[in-house]
């Protein structure tokens, strides 16, 4: 299959056959290209939970409007962001840097204060909103990583991030829930499986200059 | 390589070789790839432009701070959205799912009239971020795509999108930039392609439950 057959076998599943669960391979490829995701200026304020547990996903069902792929998905992926940005972070990533990289602080630190700065020019709203764009970015890349590895997914935004929260307890964790990627296997009787894929003509939606 | 070797193989380029174009096939991958993007209601309120024209580049470096990538690579992706959502926008859409699947009026009618709903009940500016979101999917799916074909790319939020909208006219064109991608081949000297990759401990970017 080419890179566009594999993106085209890819489909918002929303019927997953409960019993095929992922292997500890496949899941491992998720969690490391999650963490490969490139986000802005390498921070990775963004976590990903592998939500295993089916009595925590069938307490989530109520809070993602009854979409039961939730629950019988192989495993729920929830991309959540910090519910803030601090100079602790910005500086445990710089220690980061050093440590694997060993670049010279003269070079870092100049980079170090300026970030500092950006994210002090920003409200908790915006720097929770800077945070979720790269949750997004996560998804983009997690989606596509999964049509390569023959992985079923599906995209969701439609779910009650408050209530999630709570369920998850996400509040003690510094953390809140954005997106949703339950992932498995389509089950044999999904009926949006065969659904022809939905786009605009490809000279509609580029632009060639 | 596996998925993750090339996913660890991808870096953010910052030296192109000017001379290394891309082929007419991986350009027609990355169209392809992009208009394959989902996007939330599948609306695909977002558009890319592929910017091979070297003069308009040029007046593009120095809105992007003096960053040689925008003019150096083979191709100048620049990914963006719609200015606004209109019910227009909904109806074309929805016109396209009729055509495409055959779906009966009788189930998209009340799907629509949600959707643009939904739409009313935002600002233009939440619209606009609305759309956003769903550019920084395209962007994570487009790197991953990339990567698996073996082209470099170079994701950038750092220029400014006022000044690009003007020089590439995007006001007449109902559209805003929102993020670069400027695509090619590596250049042998990039001194930034052997820095290893520096990420959060797995433990610390996944939580498992």
């Amino acid at each position: 299959m080419t890179t566009i057959d594999k993106l085209k076998w890819r489909y918002a599943t929303k019927k997953f056959d409960p019993n095929q669960i992922l292997s500890e391979e496949k899941l491992e490829i998720i969690k490391q290209a999650f963490n490969l995701t490139a986000t802005s200026f390498g921070l990775q304020t963004i976590r990903l939970l592998v939500i295993k547990d089916k009595k925590v996903r069938e307490a989530l069902v109520q809070h993602s409007f009854h979409q039961k792929q939730v629950l019988e998905a192989s495993h729920l992926l929830a991309i959540c962001v910090q519910k803030d940005i601090s100079d602790k972070d910005i500086d445990q990533h710089f220690s980061n840097v050093k440590a694997i990289r060993a670049t010279p602080d003269t070079i870092l630190e100049p980079f170090r204060e300026d970030l500092k700065q950006i994210m002090k020019t920003k409200t908790i709203e915006e720097r929770q909103e800077w945070s979720k764009k790269q949750a997004y970015i996560a998804l983009g890349n997690l989606m596509a990583v999964c049509a390569f590895e023959k992985v079923d997914s599906c995209p969701m935004e439609g779910f009650d991030p408050i209530a999630y929260d709570d369920v998850l307890d996400l509040h003690n964790k510094n953390l809140k829930s954005v997106l949703l990627l339950p992932v498995g296997y389509r089950a044999k009787d999904d009926m949006f499986a065969d659904l022809k894929k939905v786009r605009k003509q490809l000279g509609q939606a580029i632009i060639e200059m």
